[in-house]
């Protein structure tokens, strides 16, 4: 199988699962509890904690809090900090951010303010501005779109934010980017969401990065755990598997980023342009690259290529629930429906090979002129 | 080491762990997906979701919803649930669900009332009904206590409260009862939290067991996932875990019942009497045996047992963070400060041997003979 769907989730780094395994098999006691065993494990949580923020911020700074997943850190940025007047997000963001900020809306908490976005699905900086005032209290921009890669400016985007209101909290879902692209926190910035199984940790694990000088907005209740910000027993295992894997990421980021472009190069180049378009633009992430093959279905063209080896999502996964058929971030930069229901999103991994996109070009062609030829 | 902690936490079950490694090593895709490999795990996770409610709960009339850990569970039904008039709770709740019925009172969006305790760590049945009004949206009762192990006759609860109020919703935190006592849910109850990492799972994974009528109420926004109620990628590998080790722990659920009935008896007569007093009562969970030494430190004693390699706890874990030197469940059961300050929290599980159990008592005699010498 080539698997080209790694923006979805990616498989368990192996090295980072084989040094995580001993906190599933043996150390798994209760971090929380008094006797050795288990109060050992806060020092392992705490130099898990260090060694993930370390990568991208200031630890003087910054703390981090770990969750359940990105969805639940975007949650509570969200409803912990968007809790009056207005909040303005983006029309690109995946829908942990989406969603919660027009829930905020439905509940009458905050005014939700959605900007525009560019064609390549990075948001309009201008006209997200134009919608920040002194009523603001939360700007969410994503870091990377997850359907196309599209790169936000983030830390100019909370610099501009603050000069304009500067009592406004930032805050970027950087599930995308976290591990892949060179970056690091500026100190506009004040909430970071991260996920683990999308850089190869486990399902089940995430963190929320957050300037030490906000207050403390808990959005699960409980045992007090995380320092009161987050209750529920530690998921010791799944936080070390975090650690050990953003660890092998970070390792070789930029030499990953710079082959991983070139190797969507060429896929691309080997793209038939008769019937593909590129909805990616040249300096998106690396690991995403969203073409269109407008006037067929996306979904078919998946489940055609599925059956010859190759897989591929639509658009994000998450977003397989939604009611709607096409993706409302792909309508948002601008695609016709003929685009838009023919949009597959390729995305990969560090360990993708050049044979793998190599056979995924020619796969995808074929299945595209298969289904155009029965479509005469 | 002998642990008998388990109340806290317990070692995942070591075939659940066999079984569910597939979906750690070669099916780890994300169950949203459209291709073959992820629209398959769709499969699994019913399974998953069938068998887990299967062993309390009638298939027809309850659905489960996977969540993160017991706690979000809590949290899902107290925020989703309890939104106007009163939320009726108990004085020996987690603080799952006491912080989160206290969060709703500083919110003003329900007023929290919480009903008194039996000496034995139960609810005062009659006291917690004259609470119950008609402007009671939810009544949140624990099923075992998880300091004393008090077994509340939740179904007998839940239909009284209905006979006072019928539109008064009904929840319960089932994390110390599911898989550990005889049991199935009735009728009147609504909402019934389970957690994975108690019963031989891992960390990471609980569920909120809900009728089918009640509306849908995510806390968790995002991609839609669990029929929109929780949204957020499936964790797969921890929901067969799951799946798996509640297969092993219902399957014996009797004989280990009252086999260590009787060993947590043997236990107690082992005890030096001039020492120790008993908490739980007789017909507790077996699973739970709270008793204090009236004068010295409980944490004292946890240490110096600790030394001697017999861990135990105090109170919960989870409380371990809670400012207050006494648990307030303890004192809600009416103990005085003295013997709330010895308690010592002795849980086990199906694994506990007999040798431990007597080995156990051996070590908690000599440390609190020790302790008590040196205080003269």
């Amino acid at each position: 199988m080539i698997y080209l769907d790694n923006a979805a989730t990616t498989g368990p780094d192996g090295r980072a699962l084989s040094r995580a395994r001993e906190y599933l098999t043996d150390k798994w006691f209760n971090p929380s509890a008094l006797y050795k065993a288990g109060f050992a494990l806060q020092g392992e949580l705490k130099k898990a904690r260090s060694a993930l923020l370390a990568h991208v911020a200031d630890e003087s700074a910054f703390g981090l809090v770990f969750t359940s997943c990105g969805t639940e850190a975007d949650n509570q940025a969200v409803f912990g900090y968007g809790r009056r007047g207005n909040v303005v997000t983006t029309a690109g963001e995946h829908a942990a951010v989406a969603s919660s900020v027009a829930e905020l809306g439905n509940r009458n908490i905050a005014e939700p303010r959605f900007a525009p976005l560019n064609a390549d699905g990075g948001v309009n900086a201008e006209k997200l501005l134009s919608l920040v005032d002194e009523k603001t209290s939360l700007v969410s921009v994503i870091h990377v779109n997850n359907e196309t890669g599209a790169v936000n400016d983030i830390n100019a985007l909370a610099r501009a934010v603050k000069q304009k209101n500067p009592r406004a909290l930032f805050h970027s879902d950087g599930v995308q980017a976290y591990g892949k692209i060179p970056f690091r926190l500026g100190r506009e910035v004040d909430l970071y969401t991260i996920s683990a199984h999308k850089i190869g940790g486990l399902k089940g694990t995430g963190a929320l990065i957050k300037k030490k000088t906000l207050p403390c907005r808990p959005y699960i209740f409980g045992g007090g755990q995380e320092n009161g910000e987050r209750s529920g027993t530690e998921n010791v295992f799944g936080i070390k598997a975090f650690e050990f894997a953003a660890e092998e990421k970070f390792r070789t980021l930029n030499e990953d980023f710079a082959r991983l472009r070139e190797r969507g190069g060429r896929l691309w180049e080997s793209l038939d342009k008769d019937i593909f378009v590129r909805i990616s633009s040249a300096d998106a992430s690396p690991y995403i690259l969203s073409i269109s093959a407008p006037g067929l279905r996306g979904e078919v063209l998946l489940h055609m290529a599925d059956d010859r080896g190759l897989v591929v999502g639509t658009g994000s996964a998450c977003s397989s629930h939604a009611k709607n058929r096409y993706s409302r971030v792909i309508l948002a930069c601008g695609a016709d429906e003929r685009t838009a229901d023919g949009v597959l999103r390729l995305s990969f991994s560090a360990q993708t090979t050049e044979s793998e996109t190599a056979e995924a070009a020619k796969i995808l062609n074929s299945v595209a002129r298969e289904l155009k030829s029965k479509m005469l």
